[in-house]
């Protein structure tokens, strides 16, 4: 029998679906085998055609003076950065002005390669830029909330296919987030403890669903994951917030995220997915009850009208049997 | 500059995005035309092919005795019917044993037709079929919340292009439902008003987002539209459920849902498509304060890491245009 599954955290059902499961090898992402160049003349994110490109906000450069990272504003953004913001409340009419900040991390200058394949040093410098821009993007007043994300490859929404990640500083605290602050606000208040902390502590006792352990971050797939190899990356130690980060722990995040996604890329064939490094609102950065984390979706799967009416999903892989997948892939 | 719009009943934002806005002709789906037979063998859903599907629980047949329109178990369910209704609560193990009830609607003969291509009549038997499935499942004592949705074309999820649509019956009443219903209580606490009665009025007097207005109905293209051609149709009777729709009422939806989507049918070259009845959970269908309705979403878009990470959506359309254009298009 499919069992539903709640995640104590975030509140969200899933059905773990007995009758849909398939082998985690059946995930494997079906794609046709591109043949990308280490550099392309028409990519605007490679050496050499940075005027394709606006100013750089932050640049990390390797000892010969070449950049290695770059920070730009987006060309397209969602979001744009001049203006003031003001408030409608009009009936239904309800709007905020759409100012906000949108950058691309460009995380290097080959073209074709991916964190699993980069050495760790340079996985740690894009984490040291992501911590770079959300300084400075926090210190706009404006701004609310800040979501740094990476979609990579074309279901996942990657437009582009250079590697880069994105940073959003948004105006409001959307409903989404806002309820997730809330629940883990009562979860502390009836319990005195931080939920996340919580579910780090039994899913290290459990052990089943853990995929890589390191010194200061934990990933695993969780009881509840929403769809195949869904991941969450989670700090040892107690913080709301990404900003929060110190060195030692940046240089731990890096060889974790890389080791898991390593895995990911061996052990599924390099699928497409999207993470999200989920913090506190910037004016709430240090608190007792929410926990940062990195969540991990791999696109393997298709959502459809069930998932949109219910709000429920439905996840086709065992949780346990992801992890334990996951775990015997070798990274090198 | 962007307007970040909020949606007065579910909370919502949406960025309506003027940097990558598109003109409504811009969303017509490039898709292959694929000549889709009337009647195709391979087809579990084709009349002669009766016994590659389960048992009937519901069928309505023509003057000759043929069928028309059957209700069938799914094949292949996400929850199934037998077993009882057991709750594990053990740290953050927290799970609900999957029963509930899976149904296909199979909606026609004709391999090849499609709601925008059926007479009116016929449209409104499915939505009779809607009503005595929604009515004979919500007497099953296990199921909390009952959800009646259509995944049109692959990109939906639909994966037998046989028309069908999917009613479930779920043992839980997901968060994403309750923390809805949790709003629309709030606001009929604070104004004794159903927000989406409010909603409804508003918009029939601002006029410049309806759709189709037919005497018991109205479609519009909600003020916070999360996608290009998000479409709601509400009605205009106050009803918590569904299931509380008279005959009257469900002869006035099929004209307007057959409407609806032939303007997105014709306007952009048959999209591919999901649709959702949102009702009030069983044991609430009369309430002041929830409003059932019917959300259509074409997917003209893909969402990424950033709807992911803040739970905003990105929409490129403005909802007055894609109103506009939908008025213009002729359906016959």
């Amino acid at each position: 029998m499919p069992e539903i599954r709640q995640n104590l955290a975030t509140k969200e059902w899933v059905i773990i679906s007995t009758e849909r499961a398939k082998r985690p090898e059946e995930f494997k992402q079906e794609k046709i085998k591109k043949d990308i160049p280490e550099k392309s003349d028409k990519c605007p994110f490679c050496p050499g055609n940075e005027d394709k490109t606006p100013y750089e906000t932050f640049v990390i450069k390797d000892e010969k003076g070449k950049w290695k990272i770059r920070s730009i504003p987006n060309k397209y953004p969602a979001l744009v950065s001049e203006g003031t913001l003001e408030r409608v409340n009009d009936g239904i009419k309800r709007c905020v002005s759409g100012v906000g900040i949108c950058e691309v991390i460009i995380e290097s200058p080959i073209h074709n390669t991916t964190i699993p394949l980069m050495p760790e040093y340079d996985v740690e410098q894009i984490l040291q830029a992501y911590k770079n821009r959300y300084l400075c993007v926090s210190k706009d007043s404006r701004i609310k909330l800040i979501i740094i994300f990476k979609n990579h490859g074309e279901l996942a929404g990657a437009s582009i296919e250079h590697p880069h990640s994105q940073i959003i500083g948004s105006p409001v605290v959307p409903f989404h987030v806002r309820y997730r602050l809330e629940e883990a606000m009562r979860y502390y208040d009836e319990t005195g403890e931080c939920v996340f902390c919580k579910m780090l502590k039994e899913e290290l006792k459990a052990k089943e669903r853990i995929v890589v352990e390191t010194g200061s971050f934990v990933s695993f797939v969780p009881y509840a994951a929403l769809s195949p190899f869904h991941i969450w990356i989670l700090p040892r130690r107690h913080m709301s917030s990404f900003s929060e980060i110190n060195d030692l722990e940046l240089n731990d995040l890096a060889k974790n995220l890389k080791t898991t996604l390593a895995k990911l890329y061996f052990g599924l064939d390099n699928p497409d997915y999207n993470y999200v490094i989920r913090s506190s609102p910037v004016d709430d950065i240090e608190n007792e009850y929410y926990h940062w984390y990195v969540a991990i979706v791999p696109k393997v799967i298709r959502t459809a009208g069930f998932e949109m009416g219910s709000g429920m999903s439905i996840n086709t892989a065992y949780p346990e049997e992801s992890a334990k997948f996951l775990r015997s892939i070798t990274t090198r």
